[in-house]
This record gives C-alpha cells, sequence and structure tokens, in this order.
C-alpha cells in the first residue's frame, strides 16, 4: 500500500483531487492532496515559484510523510522537481522521504528555464497579456479554452461545473527561472503519466510528450486515455493509472 | 439532438456513410450524406475543387439546413473548409448554418496550397502518373494500397466488399491551389477527429496529426482507435465519436 | 489457418513465444520459436549477425515450413529481413517459402547500417561499455533498465520473473552492417505491429514508430496498448494482434 501526495496544476487547488483520492483509498492507499501556495479562491495570489514550492514541503514534513509517491500534474511538474531536490535525500537514520516521482501530463523543464519558455509563442503572448490586464499579476483561462483543449473529453456541464472550481493563476511562478542542475542528477525513480488526448500544448514540436518526458531519462512510461483533466473527466481511470505509475 | 452532413472523401459517395448514418438516427440525431459533384459511378468526373464545393453547398441551402455540424472526412476537409467560408456568416434574421466543424482525418490545408502540395513526393508521382495514364483525367487507388494502408484495420473480405464502392476520383480538385485566407479568420468552433491507425498518409513528418489539425489554432481534439475508412471497420464507433466531436 | 514462425529479440530466446504460441495455437494456426544462434542459456555467444540469420534459415529449411508469415521483434527484425533475403524467392515448382513479413516494435535497418546505428547515442555507450567489460563480448541489461523501460506495462514480479529468462546478448550482431538492398526490393507484404507504451526506444526522434516503420514504403500498420515484452506482459492480445497483422 503506497503513499501518495498528488500537487494539482494551475488554476486549481487540491479540492480537484477528491475523486481520485476517493478511488485511491478504496484501493487501500492514502493519499494528499496540498494546495500550493497562492492557489486556491480568496487567498494571496503574490507568491514566486520558491513559495509554491516550500508550501509543498512545509505539508510533507509537517504530516512527517515518508516512502511517498509524489505525482505533479501540469504545472505541479515544476513543483515536484524542486521539492524533490529539497528532501528526496534522507538523512542517515531517517526514513526516505520520496519513493518515486510521477509526473502527469506536466511540465519537465531544463534547468534555467522557466515555465513561459516551454510554451509555444502564441501562449506565450496571451497569458503576459491576461497577466498584464489583471490587477493582481494573475490570469485566468478563459472558458472557451478551457471547454475546447482542455476538457475535450467531457461534455459541455462536466466543463462548466469544474471551471467554478477555479481561480486565477499567479502569474510570478510561470516566468521565474529554475535552477534544476541537482534534480537532474537524482537518482530517485521517476514515472511520466500521458493523457493520449492532452491537447493544452499542442501535439508534436510543442508537446508534452515526448518533449517533456524524454527529459527525464530512464523513465516509466504509462499511457491512459483522456485529455489534460482527467482527475476530473476519469478520475477513477486516472486512480488506476496512478498506482500502475507509481507501484515498485 | 444535432444535425450532421457527413462529406465523403475521394474515391467516395455519400453511400459510404449509410452505417454511420443509421446509428447517428438511433441516437436521435439526423445525419445527411451528399455526394461531391464529380464523385460515384457514372457521372461526369470533369470537374474542379469549386464546383465540389458549390454542390455541397447547393445541397445545404437546398435542404435549407441549418444549425449543423459539417464534417469532411480526408479531401472532404477542404471541401468543408471552402464550404465555411461561403455559409458560415449568417445573415441577420436568418438561423446559424453552421454550428461546428469536424475534421476526420481530414487534409486541413494552409492558405494558396492544394493537396498535392501535402502529400509525401512518392505519392505526387503515384497520383501524376494514374491521372496521365486515364482517358479522363482521374485516378483509381490500386487494391494492394486500399487494403493495406486504407484498409489495415478490416479482413480480406470487407477490403474486397468496399472497393467496389469506389469510382475514380477527378483529379483537378486535387491540384487547385485554394484561398483559405477568409477559412483562417472564421470564429465557428472546430474539431479534429483522428484515427490513430491511420497510415494513409505516413505517420509522422507527414501525418494526419498534429500536422494538419495544428494548423486549426484552437480545436477539440478527439481520438479513436481505427484506420483511414472506419466508417466502413467500425461505423458505430465512428458514430459514437462524431458525437462526442460534434457535441458543443 | 496461418503458420507463423516468430523471431524473439536480444537477450531472449524461443521460449519468451510459449504463452503466445499456445493462444495461436488455440485459434486454429502452427506456430514456430526457433532461437537464434548464439542465444539462450548456457550456448556458444561467439556469432556474428550472418550467423544468426543462417541459423533461423536453417531452422526454417530443416523443417519444410512454407507459406509462413514470419515475425521479428526488436532485434529479431534485422534478422528476419536478411532471411527473407534468401529465402522469400521460391524456385520454379516450390511453394512459396514466405507469405508475411511482421516486424513487432523491430528494428528496420538502413540499407549499410547496424543495429547500434540506430539508437541513441547514450545507449551506444552504455552498450560498448558493457561488451567491453565482459569476458566474452556480450551485454547483460541491467535490471533496472528491464524493470522501467522494457517491462513497465508490468508488475514487479513479472519483470522479476521474465529477467530470469534472459541471457547475455552477444554484441557483434548488434555493430555488424548489413547490406539490405535486395531486401528494399522484395514486393513480399510488410506489417508493422506497434505497442504504444514501448519506450526501450525513446519516443519521437529515435523511437521504433513512424521512424523505423515509415522505412517499409507500402505496409499494414497495426497497433496495440503494452510494452516492448508483450509477450510476457499480454501474450494472449499479442496473438490476437498478430493474426490481424498477418492475415491476407
Amino acid at each position: 500500500m503506497s503513499t501518495f501526495v498528488l500537487v494539482h496544476g494551475s488554476w486549481h487547488d487540491g479540492s480537484a483531487w477528491q475523486a481520485v483520492i476517493d478511488h485511491l483509498e478504496t484501493k487501500g492507499h492514502r493519499a494528499f492532496a496540498p494546495t500550493i501556495a497562492g492557489h486556491g479562491k480568496d487567498v494571496n495570489k503574490n507568491v514566486n515559484h520558491a513559495q509554491c514550492t516550500q508550501s509543498i514541503i512545509d505539508y510533507i514534513v509537517s504530516k512527517d510523510l515518508t516512502d511517498i509517491v509524489l505525482l505533479g500534474h501540469s504545472f505541479g511538474g515544476t513543483i515536484i522537481a524542486k521539492v524533490a531536490e529539497a528532501i528526496s535525500d534522507g538523512f542517515a537514520g531517517q526514513r526516505q522521504r520520496i519513493r518515486r516521482l510521477i509526473f502527469l501530463n506536466a511540465f519537465i523543464l531544463n534547468d534555467g528555464e522557466s515555465l513561459t519558455d516551454n510554451i509555444p509563442p502564441d501562449s506565450q503572448v496571451l497569458f503576459d497579456k491576461l497577466a498584464r490586464e489583471s490587477d493582481d499579476n494573475t490570469l485566468m483561462l478563459p472558458f472557451e479554452i478551457w471547454r475546447e483543449a482542455f476538457l475535450n473529453d467531457a461534455d459541455l456541464e462536466l466543463a462548466k461545473s469544474s471551471y467554478t472550481q477555479l481561480s486565477p493563476e499567479p502569474y510570478q511562478p510561470f516566468i521565474d527561472k529554475l535552477d534544476l542542475q541537482h534534480f537532474y542528477s537524482l537518482s530517485i525513480p521517476k514515472s511520466y503519466l500521458y493523457c493520449t488526448e492532452d491537447n493544452v500544448l499542442p501535439q508534436g514540436e510543442w508537446g508534452w510528450h515526448p518533449r517533456m518526458s524524454n527529459r527525464l531519462g530512464l523513465f516509466r512510461f504509462v499511457q491512459m486515455p483522456g485529455g489534460h483533466e482527467v482527475m476530473f473527466s476519469n478520475p477513477v481511470g486516472l486512480a488506476e493509472k496512478i498506482i500502475v505509475a507509481g507501484r515498485d
């Protein structure tokens, strides 16, 4: 039985995982879904990437979670890479903190890059414009993009109800350049779980897979049908694949 | 409940959709399958691309179909792009003609290109040779290519019976360069439905997806198993995915 | 009913196919799984590619197998290409030896290339190092790579039990440059059967499909879920797809 820590992506908070957690627990696992600093509704959105990372480290340490399978979705991939740098090496006598990393249609940045370095030019322009037009350096995803590109595998009703759970995304963590030298030296096992209809990054030159996934070097590759938001459109199927991606 | 207009590809006529239409109607939808000018058996094959397009416009207007989901398969993708240019904008007081476009393993040409600009050099040479050897500027697909590349997901019996439904394809519409500036400015929602075993265009550099699909910009991406001719090899599965690709 | 000859890949011997053969026979087919020279346990590993090929030719000729569907997995693809060169053309009055070739996540080398010419630079370095460190110019696959990259779709127990069936792979056949001019002129029908989660060659630039498959020109493309070792992780599903890939 495993202990999963599920780190959400942009516009989400930890509540996005509830149906996935329910199924993981049904199968006898433990699962936790912290909310990243600056995320969720009615919170201070003035955060940078380091603060986002620290909030997840604090969550894991405060709950004294060990031997965890740490999963990051989308933007959450940039968080778990930095979390792993900070807490993957147990001290003498300590139990191992992280047993495996799972990247779920997640960003894996090259050393020295930001998230926005890894999205197509037209998305860069759109995100920059949305952030500048906000009064708190955040960006909200237009519903049309959510419905067509994120929830392509769901009906309109689910696209609408899930959209109400979103909140504006802090922009600073998107543009912070990350030092990932240590991450790329970690020997911790890694999996990439890829949903094959995800079109949030256009497939091909700018796609999640194999562009991001291959940066991991040796990794376990797992696929499932679905778009970017399978925690909403197919939480049971996702939970099953998380178990496959996370087992020894 | 939706109204679908299904536009066939090369060598086909509207009868190719019969089993798909039957299933769409079982699910409560309406579906129409016009035959493009110059297509089908025992007709004048001396047509250009504009005449092909006009025949579908005439069909939709004469039946006064409105609020339609307009699907194009293969070559039919070049037709629906031009049809959408002509009738997507309703006049004041008119009902909207086209609610959504679906491209089913379909050509999406760049502005100013022809279909043959978008196929590999060896196919260009083959098509040109077949057309020159005909006495009416048409080309018939060799059975071996039909069986191996088009019906790869079917047994030999179905490959043979479906082959008898084909007729020679007019060559002129393949080489006509299309003005698509207006198409690329249309705000009408678009879906790309991709059958993952389609090898009619070799996958990769010359493939349907993501090469063609990404030209749409924001679009809904839907996938299903199968080759280029799922209207024959899996019409029920195709109808189900057309409903997913076509819903709001 | 067909006669299948299944040629294994590196580190394997013919016994890897037993569960696949059982299912093919249940469906009324005949299937044979010779062991390539220099492969299997407790044998002389001092072989080159020509000797590997000759051992399969000898097997087919000695059993007087005709009208066969000849399948090669992984490294076995380089073998069946050379076997087809040698015995695909029946003499007058003879029955046809080979009815179709199936490449199962298999190497298809360009004329004049070796297998190692077709793997990523880091794998070339690893294989060369492993061979030099052996005392008999062989290389054994590290378990970690087997578990993560080859058996990604299996549980740890199966990864362990199947690993005990492996034996060190002769290195010389990996580096022999193959004359494949005749192969590329053969008109024998060909299929490529691709398992979509195979990450033994990293997907994309260095992947099996479409990089290798497209070298076949006109071929039948068949896909199934699974990693590189579906003869272990899903032998019944593999047998079903071999039948689809191998039928007329």
